[in-house]
């Protein structure tokens, strides 16, 4: 038996997100179906995270068991030639039999991404948001997150048994006209990027948030709206890993 | 009667291209639609160029005659909220009863746009091509391109007078990972583009053209092939307008 991890893009438009889920078409779906293609048995493949419909990555990464004896290079030549052009396996390679994609991930990087004036050609790509935002109140909102803190009020409800993650870097960058707001941190909860975001957003139009009195409340009620998936990007995931 | 000129910008994926033909959906179509509920007349909308099915405009230009009294702003606002999302109206400005946005265009800028890495992501913005293009061999095959010549070799046979171009401006820029042609001339042949594009592509593959050669034999056979439309964006038209 070996263990294969892949790093993989996608372009997340036309997938009911990560998790496979029937009758839907999904990114683990179309990758559990390619490797069963090619390894000729059913096969399941964890993901690091689970990402929602419309979400995208550049560096999604997962893992699967097979006794399979084709080299990584063969496996991620293979699985280009049978994905569909909206999936992109970008590396494969051998990992010890005990990797888990998911409770082995040391950080992850997620940005999303603004655009700070109307567009009909990158209208999909990334949140069309008005010139002029108050660019100092968006990093004073983003500096607060940063750290291990309880992020219950970011977060939609989701039976996690912990609120609290380690936010390791919260930067603010500026690509004209892209504004990312880049987020790496230990663990994120259900919507809590995209919470945040609109919560710096909101900052950037000049709403007046006391982020650490957010916090501290744990109420998501008091932070800023949830904004849409499209602007999206998981960017990497971080392991300890030999090599 | 007052002449409105626009500035468009439009995602060309889903458009017939731009001129108006029955039953099928058009950039031009969909303007004329607009303008015609807006001013309650209808009206024909006068394109600097016809840009062919999947190709995209940053600044395409137009322009219409019209008895409405609307300032420019308002008609620029009023069309935003009547076109579909793939069409943005990036400008207006009352012009000369004269003025006629392909007549007295002086200059087009055209980028034809390849990506140096595979990519699910901007599969569908730039062409896919491998890395390690001899960049040096494009940028000397471009720079023989440059000047008042005959692109009868770089053209699709179309029934025009003369084959004659003046390219003002042939420039190839990394931004990596993306590979731009930028194309400035006074006029354009079909295909043109997308055909010097191919022909310097093939050129850092490593083919050995004779661009002068093929200039002089006026033969659409000896040039390279012509790329697919979804990577060709008109960035600019030009004209002589005060202010």
């Amino acid at each position: 038996m070996r263990n294969i991890k892949l790093t993989i893009e996608y372009d997340g438009s036309a997938f009911s997100g990560w998790q496979i889920q029937p009758s839907a078409r999904t990114v683990q779906g179309e990758i559990e179906r390619a490797v069963t293609k090619l390894t000729g048995s059913a096969v399941r493949v964890t993901g690091a995270g689970r990402t929602d419909a419309g979400v995208h990555a550049a560096g999604q990464a997962a893992n699967f068991h097979t006794e399979s004896d084709h080299s990584a290079a063969t496996i991620k030549r293979a699985l280009n030639n049978i994905l569909p052009s909206d999936i992109l396996i970008r590396d494969t390679r051998e990992v010890p039999l005990s990797f888990h994609s998911r409770y082995d991930a040391k950080y992850k990087t997620y940005n999303y991404i603004f655009i700070t004036k109307k567009t009909a050609l990158w209208r999909r790509s990334y949140l069309q948001v008005r010139e002029g935002l108050d660019i100092d109140a968006m990093s004073r909102a983003l500096s607060r997150i940063k750290g291990k803190k309880d992020f219950a009020s970011f977060a939609s409800s989701s039976g996690v048994k912990t609120t609290e993650c380690r936010i390791i870097s919260a930067e603010l960058k500026r690509r004209d006209p892209l504004l990312i707001i880049s987020l790496t941190a230990d663990r994120f909860l259900y919507n809590m990027v995209r919470t945040i975001a609109g919560t710096v957003l909101e900052a950037g139009r000049g709403k007046d948030y006391d982020i650490d009195g957010i916090i501290a409340a744990r109420d998501r009620s008091r932070a800023g709206p949830n904004l849409p998936p499209y602007a999206l990007y998981l960017i990497e995931v971080g392991y300890d890993l030999p090599g």
